[in-house]
């Protein structure tokens, strides 16, 4: 493995990682803990969950690997406030079964990617600023991501107590 | 800029814009509402921070950067829940020069390193396990510590309204 596959490798795995430790935390909620807000007044675990599953299904355009799968996800989870949003609720069988396709097709698509094209340009930005600023390329946007998920991850295990807390 | 170069300057951006992002939050308490709890029962934005600190202090030996500079937190903030420490507390105003202190140096530390080293062993694995797992790596420790950063970072942000909310 040379230097740059090695480089890539383990960001990857680290958002492997990142996702695996939230798929367990998801796992660790019955449906009716998932409506637990995470802290009084705050986001409940349930609509984290969606928000991130919903930025995650828009790193397909983002990092330029094709068509979102959930593009229905924005409007509750990322453009209505929790408990704001008037259409119909997604479920949280359904949440359960998106949030692991999502990723899932995520990390296969990743794998589609060779090193080198991890350092081109992310979707929403111009080749001519991209000439300007090469560091906002698709790895900034991987790890950025990553930092995203693990700041919702602390605040879902603030609630329930089967899982130990991350130190 | 070769691609090694530029997938490690990607990394430590991110770590940098990570770090950053928490010293606004910092910046934004009072010493009192450092004292307030993220969630009924749960830690203190003080001792978070304190725990972040004493972690990254640990990123020169864990990275192989040379001597810690704050051995002293480990008492209070990695080896004691919240509250039960018996010792001197460390005062808000030293705690933000801790902070400081420890992410500015550990970025000059990191600027130090050439792209190949962040690809060899961190010091918490030996030279025989590294060949099975050359993942063990030092950039692996960045990500997993910007994570871990994050984290924590989710769960100040709970407390106090004068920063938007990531989202």
């Amino acid at each position: 493995m040379n230097a740059n596959t090695q480089l890539i490798a383990t960001a990857v795995q680290a958002w492997r990682l990142t996702i695996d430790r939230i798929s367990k935390t998801l796992a660790s909620f019955t449906d009716d803990e998932l409506q637990l807000e995470v802290a009084p007044g705050k986001n409940r675990v349930y609509c984290l969950v969606g928000h991130l599953a919903a930025t995650h299904d828009r790193l397909f355009p983002l990092l330029r690997l094709g068509e979102r799968l959930h593009p229905e996800l924005d409007s509750q989870f990322l453009e209505n406030p929790d408990r704001k949003f008037l259409g119909h609720d997604v479920t949280p069988a359904e949440l359960r079964t998106i949030w692991s396709e999502v990723n899932q097709k995520l990390v296969e698509a990743f794998a589609s990617l060779e090193p080198h094209e991890w350092l081109q340009r992310h979707g929403s930005v111009s080749e001519e600023d991209f000439a300007k600023e090469p560091l906002r390329n698709r790895l900034a946007v991987l790890i950025s991501r990553l930092s995203h998920a693990a700041y919702h991850e602390g605040q879902m295990r603030l609630v329930g107590g089967s899982l130990p807390s991350r130190s």
